[in-house]
């Protein structure tokens, strides 16, 4: 058995998911839930998702061998503060935060320090749910999961942490901090900051009942992670806003040599960036993706 | 029987599907078809979408009662000009362009005035495919197909062509040129600016192998529009490019004051933006798109 007692400090989709994987594979003896909220723990414990649970984080990761974060990232700091004296000696702790240096700097401001047990990681993995009753087992599976080892990591948690979501089926890869950060921004915070901006824009444009009538179908794929989170977005602009702040101005600058191309009728030259952009998507995503993982 | 001879230039799947609507709802006689690639034209005959086919508009458009035009925005002028003189008197002109402003002057260019029989139109429907092997019957079942009829189109013709559609089972509204022209560029054309961008700004950053590993799901939705026909996006951008210049002037000022609130790290402020961006995606596009059409 790969972990004795886990803390999972927020029992949400992520953390519950993963509780249940670890569950189901037979590689933890006890799980101990942390949240805020009291009807999600206890739906949790029903779910047989935990088996107790309790709102302070101190009492939660006493006695634990593995603590996983995911609470939003927004919170992180305080959490690591209350965890700070409770923790075990030969204790891992991980999370599952989208924006990785933001949780180092939690860490090192709430325990006053970066223990060797401390690998941060980033799963890739969710659905648009949320709470507990949204986690499942199998949720991992054939996902990539990111971790992002810091020189103060010992090569014993990083290791322990890598067999926790290989045995959650999940594909783990490392990269540094900053470019887990840089890749993140590009590929994920940046397409959700165009929905928001997309659904925004139109919204207050007049008419714009109208206007939403006439959307057709792939507008609705498109914006549909519009529908996310706000608190936790506003959470991971914050926490990685220097990373997506330099994708988003290089993004900008596309979209307006784009816009005076199309203003001033370049039909050659909008051939040359549509057809580009066309072979990338087929090329890198369908590719990429579809291929078996 | 509503239609005696149906012309439909440009065979694809907008015009394929027409063409199968009508032909099993029994409201057409003969469908004679005209397209650039003899293939393409053969297998429409060998599926029985169409009856009889010619490389030649003016010949594919003698005797017809009901023309339909589904060729790329960028060939509308000349195929306008080449049914010059070949047209009946008392023939109905629609079409199946997504910008309208530059049919209605191809038309004017093309045969020299605006005929009372021409009804432009824009049946909002379509999949990824293309070609008359991706046509289908049911295309238009409860979608939604804008007439934009002008000064000149007569009343009679504007009936004729709101009963073709109708018995396709589509949902037919009117508005003028300019404002479809406007709607189109927000809700259809600006999207897909957005997800070639996006392609384009992430193929030409540095290891943009790596990056478009680490897209997960939602960015193979966001981006799926990045794979339509360069050509046909082409044609869209330059006939539409004052609407569409205009709604993108707006977005890029929506998105560098978000670059620039998440620059700032004012989560407050990023909240409300995303709050709003979430109740009308909510609101407006599951509740008008989920309503039974």
């Amino acid at each position: 058995m790969l972990i004795r007692r886990l803390a999972i400090i927020g029992v949400g989709l992520i953390g519950g998911s993963l509780a249940r994987d670890l569950r189901q594979a037979g590689e933890v003896g006890e799980i101990v839930g942390c949240g805020r909220g009291r009807d999600n723990l206890e739906r949790a414990v029903e779910l047989g998702v935990i088996d107790r649970w309790s709102h302070d984080p101190g009492e939660a990761v006493a006695g634990a061998d593995m603590v996983f974060l995911a609470v939003p990232l927004g919170a992180m700091e305080q959490t690591f503060a209350a965890m700070d004296g409770h923790l075990s000696d030969d204790v891992v702790i991980t999370d599952g935060g989208s924006a990785k240096a933001s949780v180092v700097a939690a860490c090192e401001a709430g325990l006053g320090g970066l223990p060797p047990g401390f690998v941060p990681g980033h799963p890739i993995a969710g659905t648009e749910n949320s709470g507990v009753e949204a986690s499942f087992a199998g949720l991992y599976r054939n996902r990539r999961v990111i971790l992002t080892p810091l020189p103060s990591s010992s090569a014993a948690a990083l290791a322990r942490v890598r067999a926790m979501w290989h045995a959650c089926g999940a594909e783990v890869t490392e990269m540094s901090v900053a470019h887990h950060d840089e890749v993140l921004a590009a590929t994920s915070h940046l397409p959700h900051m165009l929905a928001f901006s997309l659904v925004d824009t139109l919204a207050r444009m007049k008419a714009n009942d109208e206007i939403f009538r006439y959307a057709a179908g792939g507008f609705r794929d498109f914006t549909r992670i519009a529908s996310s989170n706000p608190v936790m977005w506003r959470d991971i602009c914050v926490a990685n806003r220097e990373a997506l702040g330099e994708v988003m101005e290089r993004y900008i600058q596309e979209m307006s040599e784009l816009a005076e191309t199309i203003r001033r009728g370049d039909g050659d030259r909008l051939l040359e960036i549509f057809s580009r952009a066309k072979a990338a998507r087929d090329r890198y995503v369908d590719g990429l993706l579809d291929s078996p993982e």
